[in-house]
């Protein structure tokens, strides 16, 4: 462990990289060092480090950092970012959003939940296995993008394609989002439910009030269109799901005049749907419905997500043990909330979520237990143990 | 007629006085000299005129004018207005809007339709009666305001009110709006429809799309009450009204977030009613409808206009009978269109509506053929010889 004692992050604690990561102030796109202060201290492990920076026209240029250590399969890959939601007013904070202080065992600051403390806390895991000694069986891999919050276009998603360019895939992956609504060990996801948009326009003739038989008001037909797809059920959940639900989100037509028929009326919904739909097959129930109920209209969907499912097996039977054994609580596997990154990564290995506890997340006064920072260490650890099938730890004499 | 031989307008002919009046530039509430410019032809005839300014709060200050001719019964009046409504794009007139131009035997200018002409006319019917000789069997008046294309609160409204309180109230009355489709002699409106104007808002409780069990969304409901109100048919129509009706006019929300469900959501509608119904009782169908519908909401409507209706009889045979013996025509009785100040005049005494052709109201070159002038004058005399059982004239010397 040369390289990690020349370092002045004392990795035994995942307090004071959890620290460093806050002081900088890395708003999405701004990277601040953020990367840099990770990648020192993963090199101080024996991680090998690669920048993977990406650029895509009308969006920021965005670092990425890829680190791995040792070799060959299982391969198990953490993945996170460095980036943060904006503070918003500062004035509001209690504390400095970037000061990262620790008051009466409470850590303070923009990333404390959302979620540079879970990355310390994975660094911090891996470093805990290796003072414990032995060989590495397999690869230990982190996937940290700093576009997590933003667009997510130059992040976790072209960051895969070329590793699986590469023969890179890993076996499995924990994302460190928050996902405890409570209490930590609440909560782990294994999926989230796809999420579409619907503009929906139905046109008419425009007329004057009084002689509506010159005209034809779309506003009745649009009613019936959006009763036709808000009314029903969409399916009755499964066994890992919610039901899909649509929600009329905005119904907009702007006509003043109160003896004018309008040309035309405009409706918004958004639709959060389960593993029993693909975006097909969603705007394909959508157009029917709408032409049974209407038929002139206007439909234009845009899926910002599809839904996955990593079914509940060996790899989230690990990750319920190791949380169980750090905090004596059996999470719930759940498939609620909104999207994270995951869904990019389920597309090419099974993928779940557990980190700290969301309820600060986003908000003035982003805060976490320094307690909970060593209760995510132990989870983590553990479920590199169970994963790599480790009885001890390894050592760093096997890394990179 | 020495009176009448002073005056500078030859009144025998309706074009001076429609010219005379279409060149004061009287846009509601302004007059320019419109009503001075009757007055004085009026008086030539021997009628006793009054003005009559009223003035409310947060309405512009309207002067209206009555003027009377002859005593006792029967009383025949004659209502119109000598305010218009305004030039729109003057540069898209192809003459001065208020120049009172004719060419190729067509008056062209704002309220050479409506109604400035109509107003010539009548005069022009007295002088023709006038020049018959004989006495005159009772009263001729003009009731004439400056707050018919405005808020219509300064004008017919108060005059009559003051008219009434003094025994003034007419035997019947003749209002010289546009009532012709297409040709002199379509057209007679015996009663408009009613006009109810509704706000209705739904309620609910704003939330996240993700989580729709924490919150209500306003916006089904809505969609639900609406069309509850929208397609039931209202009534089969009467005898002389068309089936009521209702348009929704506007839907508007305004959420601009895909993933925020509503707290509210606004509609409008309009409703045009016959005389099947009051006021009252279209509300108390409204809310019966919105219960059973929905429920959770707040509704406002107001009455633009009641409906009326002056059923056929003797006064709107001696219309049709005028009108034909002129023009050959024998016109429709009708309700349909807009509203009037006959609405107004209704609540006094029959009335009814004959004027020009309508096809140019309220547009860019607004026109009439000098030659509907002049049927118009002979179709005005011949009611008033009808309505007062003339057999030929009445003698400038019976007046005043």
């Amino acid at each position: 462990m040369t390289d990690a004692a020349a370092d002045p992050l004392p990795l035994a604690d995942p307090l004071p990289l959890a620290q460093a990561l806050i002081r900088c102030p890395s708003v999405t796109p701004a990277d601040e060092g953020a990367l840099d202060v990770l990648q020192r201290a993963l090199e101080a492990l024996g991680f090998s480090c690669r920048r993977m920076p990406f650029s895509a026209a009308g969006t920021p240029d965005v670092d990425n950092l890829f680190a791995v250590l040792g070799e060959g399969a299982p391969h198990f890959c953490f993945a996170g970012h460095t980036d943060v939601v904006p503070v918003g007013d500062s004035a509001a904070w209690s504390r400095d959003p970037f000061g990262a202080e620790v008051a009466d065992g409470i850590l303070h600051g923009r990333g404390a939940v959302d979620m540079k403390s879970a990355i310390a806390c994975f660094v911090t895991a891996v470093a805990r296995l290796q003072a414990a000694g032995g060989p590495l069986p397999g690869r230990i891999s982190l996937l940290i993008t700093g576009d997590e919050e933003g667009p997510a276009i130059n992040g976790t998603v072209r960051m895969l394609e070329q590793l699986a360019a590469e023969g890179l895939v890993p076996d499995a992956c924990l994302v460190g989002e928050p996902t405890n609504p409570a209490v930590l060990g609440d909560m782990v996801k294994i999926g989230r439910r796809g999420s579409m948009n619907g503009v929906l326009t139905a046109a008419g003739t425009q007329g004057h009030v009084g002689y509506p038989h010159l005209a034809d008001n779309p506003l009745p037909r649009l009613c019936r269109m959006l009763l036709a797809i808000a009314e029903p059920e969409l399916d009755a959940g499964t066994a890992h799901f919610q039901k899909s639900n649509l929600e009329i989100t905005s119904i907009d037509v702007g006509n003043p005049a109160s003896n004018v028929i309008p040309a035309a009326g405009t409706a918004r919904f958004n639709i959060r749907f389960n593993t029993e739909w693909t975006p097909d097959s969603l705007e394909a129930w959508l157009r029917a419905r709408l032409d049974e109920a209407g038929g002139a209209y206007e439909l234009a969907v845009t899926c910002g997500a599809e839904p996955f499912l990593t079914a509940p097996g060996d790899f989230t039977a690990m990750i319920v043990d190791a949380v169980a054994d750090a905090t004596g609580r059996r999470p719930e596997l759940s498939t609620t909330g909104g999207t994270s990154d995951a869904r990019f990564i389920s597309r090419y290995c099974p993928v779940a979520e557990f980190g700290l506890i969301g309820q600060t997340m986003h908000k003035v006064d982003e805060q976490v237990p320094v307690a909970a920072l060593h209760d995510l260490t132990e989870i983590y650890a553990g479920l590199l143990r169970r994963f790599l099938g480790l009885p001890g730890g390894i050592s760093a004499g096997t890394a990179g």
